[in-house]
C-alpha cells in the first residue's frame, strides 16, 4: 500500500498556561518542579498525593512531549503521521469551579486554536493535510450548564475545532445528569464531535479495594478500569434517553468504545427484559432506539483495541464496516516498557514512549508495525487506508 | 445441518434440601414463602432485603423450574437439548460458614450426583448421550482450605461430576487469595473444571452510585457489572500466577469470558509498561505467562456472548478457533420479555423464560433460533456443531 494517509486522533497536550496554572496549586491536581532539574512532575490522583513519598517522587513527569508543540510535530515527522487532532490530557478543567471554568476554557480553546493555525501556516504544503486540529474542552465545572453550551458554541466558530474533549463524569454526576442537556443539544446543533475519554473513574473497592489495587501497579485501574468505565459512562448516557432527545450527537469513544462493542448486545437483551421500564409496565421511560442503531449513527470508536479480537468485535458493532473506526494508537505494539508510568502510554504512540529504540534510524517501523496489525484485523487495503486515516478526514472535515 | 448434538453447560438448579435450608433463614439468603400460595421467593441481595417493600414480594419467585428435575428435562426435551450440565445457581454455599460448610457441599454434591444417576439410568438409551451431568459446588467458607480441596477431590470420584462452580469471591477475599492454593491444587490434579460465575460482585459505587442502579432497574449490575465481575476476578487471578504455579488448571468462563476476549491485548500492554514487576524493575513477580497463552490452553468460554461482535472476538480470544467454546444459553434470542425479574434469565433458555410463546408448538424454534445465532459467527456445519455439542462432550469427558 502506497504512503496511506496518517491521522492520530488520540493525541494529548498540556499547553503551557495549564502546566503554570496547575504549578500554582498545592492541592491535586498540582504540579512540582523537583529540585533535581527534572520536569515537572503532574499528581493527579489523590492516591499519588502521598505523604510516605518524597515530593519530588509524587505523580509523573510532564515533560515537553506534552507541553511544546514542536516535540509533536518531530514525532509526526518521525512517526509518518500526517495530521493530529491534539486534545487537554486529563484531569482537563474537571476540577476549576465557578466563573474562572469559563475563563480558563477560552483561553485553553484560544490556545489550541492558535497553535494549530500557527504550525499549520508555517508547514502549509499545497495538497497536502493541515498538520493540526483540536478537541476543545470545556468548562464543565461552571455554575450553569448554559455557559458549558455557551463555549461549544463559541468554539464551534474556530476554524481548527473539530469536537470536545470530555471525562466520563460530565458536571461530577455521570453523563445521564439533566444538567448536561444543554450541552448535549449545543453539541448536537454545532455537529462538533464528543470525545469520550476515560479518568480513573472506577472506585478501587470495584477490584477489591486499595491494596489489591496498589499490588498489581496500574494494571486493574489501566487495563480493566479505563474502558470498564467508558462503557459504564456511555450506557448511563444511552440508558437515560440522550440518544432519543438528541439523536444526531457524534460520539467518538476512547479504547474502541471500552468494552461496549462485546457488551452491546447484552445491554439490549436486559433492556428487553427489564420491568423497570415502561415497555415492560414499569414507570421509567427506557431508551427507545436499539443500542446498535446509535452503534451505527451516533458512535464512532478509535482504533486502540489492543489486538485483532477487540478491532473485529469493533469493527462488528459498527455495522461490519470499518467507515467508524479512526486510528488512534496502538499500545500493543510499543516496544518494551517505558522508564516511568504515564497513563498517555496506554494509548500508545506519544513520543517518547513510542521509540524506534534499537531502530532509530527507521522512522517508519512503529508506524509500519501498526500498519501489520490493522492490516490483520481488516480486508482490504481500502480499509486500511479507512482506518488509518481517511475516516478522520472524512467524519471530522480535516481540511 | 442433521440433528447435532446440544449440550447445555449453564444450566441451574436449587435442589429441594437447599431450598428447605434458605427457609429456615431469616437474613439474606433466606427464602419467604409468600401468603397468597404463590412459589417461594428467594431474597438474595441485601438491595432486595428492603423493609420498604412487602416480605410477599421481595426478592424474587423460585418455581419448580429450579428445583424439580423433571420440569428441567421436560424443557430439555422442548428445545432439543441432548444433556444438561446442571449446577447449583448462586449464592452457592459462599455463606456457610465454619464445618457446616462442608456438610452442606456433602450434601448437595450427593444430592447432583444421585440426581444425575437416578435420570441417566430411567432415560438411558443406546447410542446416545446420559442426560444429566454436574458441577459441583464447594464448602469456600470452611474454616481451612484443606476442607475445600477435600471435597474436591472426594467429587472427582463421583461419577457425574464434571467440575465446580464458584463465585468471584472465592473464599471473600477474590481469587488472588493465597487462601485459594489448595484449592486449585486440587482442581488441578483432578482436572475438574472450574466453572466461574458472577455474583454481583461490583458495589454499586462502580455504577455511579445506588440511586443511579435504582433508576435503570437492574441494567447496569446485569448488562455490566456480571461481565465486568468476571473479568476483574480472573485478571487478579492472572496477575498473582495462579496459572504459573498451576499451568494444567481448566476454567470456563461464564458469559464469554465477560469482557476478557475483548480486553486480554490490553491486559498484556498495561503488564508489559508497570514498572512495579520484576520485568520492568520492580519488587513484585507478575505473571509469567502470556495472557493469550492461558486463554488458549487454560480458558473455555461458554457461547453466551448475545451478538456476532461478542461471539467472534471469543473464538479469536481462544485462538481463532471455536474448540473451546461451549454451548450455554443465549439471551438476546429470548422471546420478548418475561413476567418478572430473575437473574437467570441472563443466561437465556431456562424453562420457563426461554418458551415458544406463540409458538407453543413448534418445540424446535427456539433451538433453530439459536443455530442461526451460532451459524452467523462460525463457519461450516462442524465448528456450528462443536460449539452446540462436540466440544463439551470431548472437555467435560461426557459419557
Amino acid at each position: 500500500m502506497a504512503n496511506p494517509l496518517i491521522v492520530d486522533i488520540h493525541t494529548h497536550v498540556y499547553p503551557p498556561a495549564y502546566i503554570d496554572m496547575l504549578r500554582a496549586r498545592h492541592k491535586v491536581p498540582y504540579i512540582h518542579d523537583p529540585s533535581d532539574g527534572g520536569p515537572p512532575r503532574l499528581i493527579i490522583l489523590s492516591s499519588d498525593d502521598d505523604p510516605n513519598i518524597p515530593l519530588d517522587q509524587r505523580g509523573r513527569p510532564v515533560d515537553s512531549s506534552y507541553s511544546d508543540i514542536k516535540v509533536k510535530l518531530d514525532f509526526m515527522d518521525k512517526h509518518g503521521i500526517d495530521c493530529s487532532v491534539i486534545s487537554l490530557a486529563n484531569p482537563w478543567l474537571d476540577f476549576i469551579g465557578e466563573e474562572q471554568a469559563s475563563e480558563w476554557a477560552q483561553k485553553i480553546n484560544n490556545d489550541l486554536e492558535s497553535t494549530c493555525a500557527q504550525v499549520n501556516s508555517a508547514t502549509a504544503t499545497p495538497d497536502k493535510l493541515p498538520r493540526l486540529f483540536a478537541f476543545g474542552t470545556l468548562p464543565l465545572g461552571a455554575p450553569q450548564q448554559v455557559a458549558v453550551a455557551d463555549e461549544v458554541h463559541r468554539i464551534s466558530a474556530l476554524p481548527h475545532i473539530r469536537g470536545v474533549i470530555m471525562g466520563t463524569t460530565g458536571r461530577g454526576n455521570g453523563l445521564d445528569d439533566p444538567e448536561l442537556e444543554a450541552v448535549w443539544g449545543a453539541l448536537q446543533d454545532t455537529q462538533l464531535m464528543l470525545f469520550l475519554h476515560p479518568h480513573y473513574g472506577l472506585p478501587d473497592e470495584a477490584f477489591g479495594g486499595p491494596e489489591i489495587v496498589r499490588r498489581y501497579g496500574h494494571v486493574l485501574p489501566l487495563a480493566l478500569g479505563f474502558p470498564l468505565e467508558t462503557t459504564i459512562a456511555i450506557a448511563r448516557m444511552y440508558l437515560s434517553g440522550v440518544f432519543d432527545r438528541f439523536p444526531k450527537l457524534r460520539i467518538l469513544l476512547a479504547h474502541s468504545g471500552g468494552t461496549l462493542p462485546f457488551l452491546a448486545g447484552r445491554i439490549e437483551s436486559c433492556i428487553a427484559h427489564e420491568r423497570t421500564f415502561k415497555v415492560n409496565g414499569g414507570s421509567v421511560q427506557g431508551p427507545q432506539r436499539g443500542i446498535w442503531d446509535v452503534l451505527k449513527t451516533n458512535i464512532y470508536l478509535d482504533a486502540v483495541a489492543y489486538g485483532t479480537a477487540g478491532l473485529k468485535a469493533a469493527v462488528e458493532a459498527g455495522g461490519g464496516t470499518t467507515d467508524r473506526l479512526l486510528f488512534g494508537k496502538m499500545m500493543s505494539h510499543c516496544p518494551p516498557p517505558m522508564t516511568f508510568f504515564n497513563a498517555d502510554n496506554f494509548e500508545g504512540t506519544d513520543h517518547p514512549f513510542f521509540p524506534p529504540l534499537n531502530e532509530e534510524d527507521d522512522k517508519w517501523t512503529s508506524v509500519t508495525t501498526n500498519y501489520k496489525a490493522i492490516s490483520a484485523a481488516f480486508e482490504g487495503d481500502e480499509a486500511v487506508a479507512a482506518v488509518l486515516g481517511g475516516n478522520a478526514v472524512r467524519i471530522l472535515n480535516l481540511k
